[in-house]
């Protein structure tokens, strides 16, 4: 999917009056929905996983509570149920549908959750020319957040439909053609006493900083991602029989779970074939390798005999380089790319780029007061932290600074892996 | 919902041809679903659950399969992948969707499964005139388990809409004022060498013979149900907390499930409030208690100082009242009914009342060849059966020979009470 | 094991004075436990076995809370703790330590539990001697109910020693030389309108009463019990790999639990070998087969093209065989015997033979007041009847009356097959 | 238990040589088991936790399979079998017994094992006068690791004695006579790059190295540790109740396991009782809180207002301090003191610090070559470090480098709270 399929173009997310982002996203997340039938919306494939039509209500939801209910005067809430129905887990917000049970919601059904955003929507307007700060900044945090829903939406769909013997494709798919895979240089990096999390200019999300000095070795980071043909000579090599490139947990999973390739890879008679949001296809071998989780991605650079950058590495790598750059024209969803240039290439907008640091509080991290406070900070355990943005991330986006986390066994995000090294 | 909602009536059931009934059973079908969204025949709330657009999919596969493939020159399969999908448990029909994952195909549609079933009806058309014995036996079966899976439909929506917290209406419900319930008499029976079982004439499942002798000692049944205020009593004596009125295994599973009154019975500040196909009501003491698992209906007998009857006890004592008589002019899913002559009454249309007999085959059973042979066979062990048809059974039918039969913790079906004692 | 290892002699269990009858199975019991090292018997390998030491405290707590604290003149209770631990399941005895936990319990020691019994047995000699019949029965009940643990404690500690991979034996075991098997014959039986069920002479537990008429189509019985050879023979037919063959329930716990021969068999390159309570051996075709469940008995009936047999029409071909017959010589757990004269042969203690009856209450029945009412009544679910006695179980046991009962997935008992047919 | 049970003494871990301590290690791991019955030895309490003769054979099989298997000429294993029964987790060192089964296994029998020490510890006297620095490095970690599984006997041992209702004390507990608690004091460290991580000088396992180079903020650490009688006002203060508080995997944990006070500690009518080593007493507000999980620690400091350290922060102010200095004089398992001098008190021996870091590689780990390579590495994933040691760490094991690492949810470890702040 390329950007346009979003509505965005990439000039057009700079500069923008909030008015004009947050009419925007709206409008962007409904199409995103367009081309799935009130049935696709309504699935929850396992407890992670939310439908469609549930993140299209939360987004409505989170614009209601947070700055609706408390700076539109007179507002009348759309339905009082939904509130129940559609906080995701701020506790601050009031007792909640639990997780898991989002797929037994037949009613409000796709059409209603339309009207409900249509409602909401049309509510903001007044409070998107107000202008006390704390206003304006509420509604950058919602815009924020539903573009990461609009990614959520279609990792989501594409495991529903994935679960499905039918095998049915959310868009008519881009012709694939394997390019050439450039052989693997690296990007080397001096390292020393080096600043890292953002700065306070712009919008960032709060567990992005605060800045603050980190010490680095010096090390190198590959140029471009691990191709599907690399990590398939890693599967061919036993990579998921041989316990010695596992951490122990990962070992257990893999075990457990039968492992024995990415997620949505299926092993035919004529070769490997993929599940992509355009339906089956071939494997590229040139692609980046996607849909692996950390364990995957830790073995294959043990085996590989690198190691994953932590998330300093990456950043101070990225620095400077224009996260919307990799984005405009892409046909497919995981172009393969031979490094273009000096440093590293696929930095934004391909995979999610699995590090080796676990997520946690920057020093001096104060999560943001009241409910929103949730958003971020109690998730500081046991995940780690992916840098970089992938294909169906919303341009605009991401940052060098931005953090996504994921548990180590998740393999429904669009993960991938680019190998260190220390220098 | 009474039986003008599925399109019958009583006299319309006797002596129609097979091509009007199997009309009719498609269309009945097809009516029920109605009021219900994509979003809704979507949704499978537990595994037992299935679907209402699988349901409607699985009765247009039965034809096809059994009728269609084998007997139609020249049929054209509807869609291959069908099988796979909609397949229940025919082992001999080859590998299936596994049940608890129905609730994962957004498609085939809604759309998509009226097509299915138009394709098939209008196929059938011909097979309907055929003169072959074994067609017509076939269609006959597929009639049968069509009308089975229009009750599946209902209880299964019933259950699937009870988990929303909006608590959806599936239909507009209808007025209840408590009657008056008349004092509990008893019928008795002199037992002694007596018959029991279908003796051939006329459409029966397989499990319903053969005819055979079974001593029975003089009994005694109760003249009606057992009412959800007799039933409210038993809770208020400390029923759902006292393990020596419980089995065992019921007992367990109160304790685990943390179970305090039947399925859809909510406790409110101004009393019991039900989940009925109509909404939530109020709770009408003079109707049949309904919903109840076998360990409940067990409990209640021990705690009444009563049993439950046998199945043969049940039948003998309803032979010779015509299966039809209850069903007519119900204006609610549950009614109240003061017995009317001498001898049991509710004892077709009501509830399905528990037995204290274990699902099993009687002397001499014998499955039928082929795969229809796995119709009941296979499932005789570990459920208990139930007799007599519920309020959203079709009708016709139900007969005096009629088993039923589920697990001894299902709730989701509609089943009730009837009280018996050694005479 | 033989039954001079239980201390028993076949003349010995008949006539003996309750005291005689008291001293000797407290004793048995004793010796049954001394092979066993104190490590051996705090061991509990699932929820459903108990740790030795348990039995031997458990049926020491029965004569202590049925017996001493109710008609013992100022009898000091061992430990009051003991009442929570040493419950079984006896709800109106007061709480109880949870049966899964049975094996957390290093405390009290093997030693202690002996002291335990030593107290209990002492304090037991006066009301030996007393003179009220509701004493005596119950101390009958005692007994009884201690030979049920003896079978358990063997039944138990086979299931804690094949877990171990040093695979240690109970007993020096004894030699197996396979025998010729006879042809399989049959039995006939008239049927008609018969009598089961315990008449009151004697002591029976009160599951086996009241005697009751029933009505009995003709059939044959197989004059002997399937054997190990004829078990391999269905393996090798694909027994375990063909659904059409199973139950529905069976078939989802062989597909679940990937059974593919009984419990304690293992294919080995050199064919199969079993475990024993003498440890592995290899396995001999003559002996009846064991340690089936119901479902494979019920698979392997059908594969044969017969059935299993009623509990009824078991106990009427069981009349008038001598219970104790099978016992007394045996040097081996599971002879295999040629049928020794007219009628059917292996009745009575071989093996558990599963029917097809569903574990019931008879017409009639009424559960014992009381605690001791919680024997056997409220296990009357989910739950199919064994008959004959096995091996293991104490001489002077088993009637043609008595009722073993076990769920139908149950492999550790030593339950095995007999066929039946209509005639 | 004061290191004199251990048979240690202060003065005598330090310069002994390897012959000495090898001797001493032996000797001290068996008197721990001393005290346990072989029924204690054999119960496994859980998966987390292993039987205690297992402890006792798995450190033998250590020094049996990296040891005299590979180095000492002749000799011969003393049961083929063992290797497969007390393999821990080395995959490199074959198939191995499924870690929550090791309470299945009653042999080899408590006394089995102390013969298999006894062989295992002569068999390795000439190796312990080798010259090669390569078995003297695999010595050191031999000793090291059986102390580390000294700890987790009694670790183990608490867990599965307090699951028993008798209650029953490992020892005779001491005397507990609460002492005047000093108020928190702060002391404060002034940042900046600093190294740490062990330098390679005398033996440490390689999870503490390579010493590095990392940045450190300014902060403070409070100078004792978090007492039971502050936790208990965090309890009564709602803490267990409260989301707000919690990190959202450890709220999801405390619902699902209903926690409301750290483990072993049970409220009463007259207060708050703890379970320990000692058996039940009565909880004394003065020592420092124990056996929480990382998530209790971490909401404590969020309810206090302040933060946990990091294992830097830590480790900088743990620099100089004698690890054994707390150790000697214990007469009770949990010390209360008031803060000695300037600086941090109760830093080694009193309760492991939970800290904020995830348990992860240092830049430039390297695993160790071969199968003890296994040894930390693999568990880089999903833990949290902690560090200090606690009161039934054997003495002279611990370093200001050392990092003990368990998963957040880990209660049984003795697990306390060191509070931190930024300055």
């Amino acid at each position: 999917m390329d950007s346009a399929a979003l509505g965005y173009s990439r000039d057009a997310v700079r500069g923008d009056t909030l008015a004009v982002r947050f009419q925007r996203v709206r409008a962007a997340s409904e199409r995103l929905a367009a081309p799935l039938s009130p049935e696709d919306q309504t699935i929850q494939s396992m407890p992670d996983v939310s439908p469609t039509k549930w993140h299209l209500a939360h987004t409505s939801w989170f614009f209601e509570t947070f700055l609706l209910k408390r700076f539109a005067p007179g507002y009348k809430t759309f339905d009082p149920q939904y509130g129940y129905l559609f906080n995701s887990y701020y506790e601050a917000a009031g007792p909640r549908h639990p997780r898991p049970q989002r797929g037994l919601l037949s009613r409000p059904g796709a059409a209603d959750v339309m009207r409900y955003r249509a409602h909401v929507t049309s509510h903001m307007q007044t409070l998107l020319r107000a202008e006390q700060p704390e206003i304006a900044a509420l509604i950058e945090l919602g815009i924020a957040h539903e573009e990461q829903h609009q990614e959520l939406i279609l990792m989501d769909i594409k495991h529903v439909l994935s679960l499905n013997p039918l095998k049915p494709a959310y868009h008519s798919g881009a012709a694939v053609r394997p390019m050439e895979v450039a052989a693997l240089r690296w990007s080397e990096y001096e390292g020393g006493l080096r600043e890292v999390g953002h700065d306070g200019g712009g919008f960032a999300f709060d567990n992005e900083g605060p800045r603050h000095r980190i010490w680095l070795d010096p090390y190198r980071l590959a140029c471009r991602l691990v191709t599907c043909g690399e990590y398939r000579a890693f599967i061919e090599d036993g990579g998921y029989r041989r316990p010695e490139l596992w951490l122990s947990d990962g070992w257990a999973i893999v075990s457990a779970r039968g492992w024995e390739a990415p997620l949505y890879w299926e092993r035919h008679d004529r070769g490997w074939q993929i599940f992509t949001l355009g339906g089956m296809r071939t494997l590229d071998p040139s692609e980046p390798v996607c849909h692996v989780s950390y364990y995957e991605a830790d073995a294959f650079a043990r085996w590989a005999g690198k190691r994953l950058p932590t998330e300093a590495e990456w950043e101070i790598a990225a620095e400077g380089i224009p996260p919307a750059g990799n984005f405009a024209d892409s046909g497919r969803l995981h172009p393969a790319r031979a490094p273009a240039r000096e440093g590293p290439s696929q930095v934004f907008g391909d995979v999610w780029e699995w590090t080796s640091s676990a997520y946690a509080a920057y020093p001096g991290f104060r999560a943001a007061g009241g409910a929103v406070g949730e958003y971020n900070g109690k998730f500081m355990a046991n995940q780690m932290v992916l840098r970089g943005g992938c294909a169906v991330t919303p341009p605009g986006h991401v940052r060098d600074t931005y953090r996504n986390f994921f548990y180590p066994d998740a393999r429904w995000p669009f993960g991938g892996i680019r190998l260190a090294e220390d220098a």
